[in-house]
């Protein structure tokens, strides 16, 4: 699915590539070499696909001011992927050596902060005033979701709306301004709602089912160890909702795991049983349908079109994703 | 004398101090906790009084928008704080311990992009664009000017060049934006260029006597143990100076020193005497003091005001700082 909305796009994502390369300009040469080695070690380009697609269906006359937007909004995840490394200790990141573990803990913290930067003063040049509040709003939304998930980390009373907090932060966030920055910058007051509530929603499925495969999921496929975010004292959603019919032991046993020092993969074998003996994984999956649905509905009104076929297959894409 | 501008401008420092409390508030208790915590370890404010007397002297009647940006000010300077405390390792701050010491370095860098994106909100909310483009430019230079500390870090061999590069950005270039958003707020064409100026020369002339008195001053005095910069392997202008006339073996032993692993207190006192015996501290207190003229001489077309005696007041304070 995803390959044929790039195909679609090819002609603005191959110029957003180039926005994307022109701005790491510097005259400190780690500054570029850091951030490609960050940039193309991949991703599929999912938030300037969506900022593209919601400036179309929009009208899609300012073209140019919605590439520069849809870098942007990479540049922002790729800083926040640096900084999220140095704070996660990582060690790969999209089955790489992550960045930090090469120029080191420092340089991708500045870095970072190099590219929240750039990317501010990209809008200051570019774009209107409402496209910088509605990133500078995410941005802020970024940074207290991250702060949250540090602070529940570790924490088996972890609610779901603790939950909740956290991925709208940390990933909602920024995916519901890049789709509402692409109607700001073809000032479409009336589908900006439509497509800020879409951009949500899908968030929430995007994150939600992320870590149903964490769980789930062949490392061959994910590139990441099974069992992964709760090896990082992350308590997700499928484990929150298990917790909550397990008995009281199979309680105080998963707090020993995720409180345990020298953690092994057979001791996630464990926890995953108990996820799946409560069925916290169809519940997870019942809850991505829900928010892919109402992505769906949120833009009903949008005009009939291409993109507005592309918007729905995302989201549904993310509702039935291969676990 | 700084305490007399302070007292000038009590009641809207009193003002900004509100501003500083009231915009960290979140739903996560630990970013208002931390960011206070550095924020009222204090400083003096150098740069939010700046910010003030350039906006008032370009005629003052956006008073609670001067404030505002004052406010973003320090909030940009805290943010880097933060990051640099983390990227230093430092173990303490203005005489207190490092909020990344008590809060760890995850919390550190998260609270700094609070800070960041934080600021760059208000601003949205409340300032013109062209403010946004003065802050998010001076944002960029700040990370550049770390990156390029950071590689420039032990390395004997650093220029005068790489110096300037190094404190424009770390430095020079946010207090240039202090002085220049205070003009720009005021919509003032003819002392915006004036300002900028007066501010990037004080910045340099700020950060050049800290580098002296980091050699000549005492701990009792900076806070900071003597040779700090050395031992964190900063090659500063007084010892950058020194060594161009320093002996091949003079430079060697500086060398051997800095890259000494287990670095005492007696170590900098053979730094210190080659410093002193090259006339490294006259050289660069020569430097601070041309800042320091080039400052007062770029806003000597300004009217004659209180608001120009002051800044007038800080470029002379800074020149003849007692080392």
């Amino acid at each position: 699915m995803i390959n044929r909305v790039i195909s679609y796009l090819k002609d603005e994502l191959s110029d957003v590539e180039k926005v994307l390369n022109e701005n790491l300009h510097s005259t400190i040469k780690i500054i570029p070499e850091l951030s490609s080695y960050i940039l193309e070690a991949g991703g599929k380009r999912f938030r300037p696909i969506l900022t593209l697609l919601s400036s179309r269906i929009c009208g899609g006359k300012n073209a140019d001011r919605a590439k520069i937007a849809a870098a942007v909004v990479e540049y922002i995840h790729t800083a926040t992927l640096l900084h999220d490394d140095v704070v996660d200790e990582s060690d790969t990141r999209r089955g790489r050596k992550a960045a930090n573990r090469i120029w080191g803990n420092q340089a991708a913290i500045l870095v970072g902060d190099f590219l929240f930067a750039r990317s501010f003063f990209m809008m200051t040049e570019n774009l209107p005033p409402s496209a910088l509040n509605i990133m500078s709003d995410a941005c802020v939304n970024l940074a207290e979701g991250e702060i949250y998930q540090l602070i529940k980390s570790y924490d088996i009373d972890t609610t779901e709306e603790d939950y909740y907090k956290i991925i709208f932060g940390k990933t909602a966030a920024l995916i519901k301004a890049a789709c509402e920055v692409g109607a700001v910058i073809e000032d479409n007051g009336e589908l900006r709602g439509a497509l800020r509530t879409y951009g949500e929603e899908i968030g929430y499925a995007f994150q939600i089912s992320d870590d149903i495969l964490d769980i789930t999921g062949d490392p061959k496929n994910t590139g990441k160890p099974v069992g992964n975010d709760f090896r990082e004292g992350k308590v997700t959603l499928p484990l929150i909702f298990a917790l909550q019919k397990a008995s009281r032991e199979e309680k105080k046993k998963v707090r020993e795991l995720l409180l345990k020092e020298d953690f092994e993969d057979k001791d996630f074998q464990t926890v995953k049983e108990i996820i799946y003996k409560y069925r916290g994984i169809e519940a997870a999956k019942q809850r991505v349908k829900e928010h892919g649905e109402r992505a769906v509905s949120a833009i009903k009104t949008a005009p009939e079109s291409r993109e507005k076929e592309f918007l729905i297959e995302i989201a549904n894409f993310l509702a039935e994703r291969e676990y």
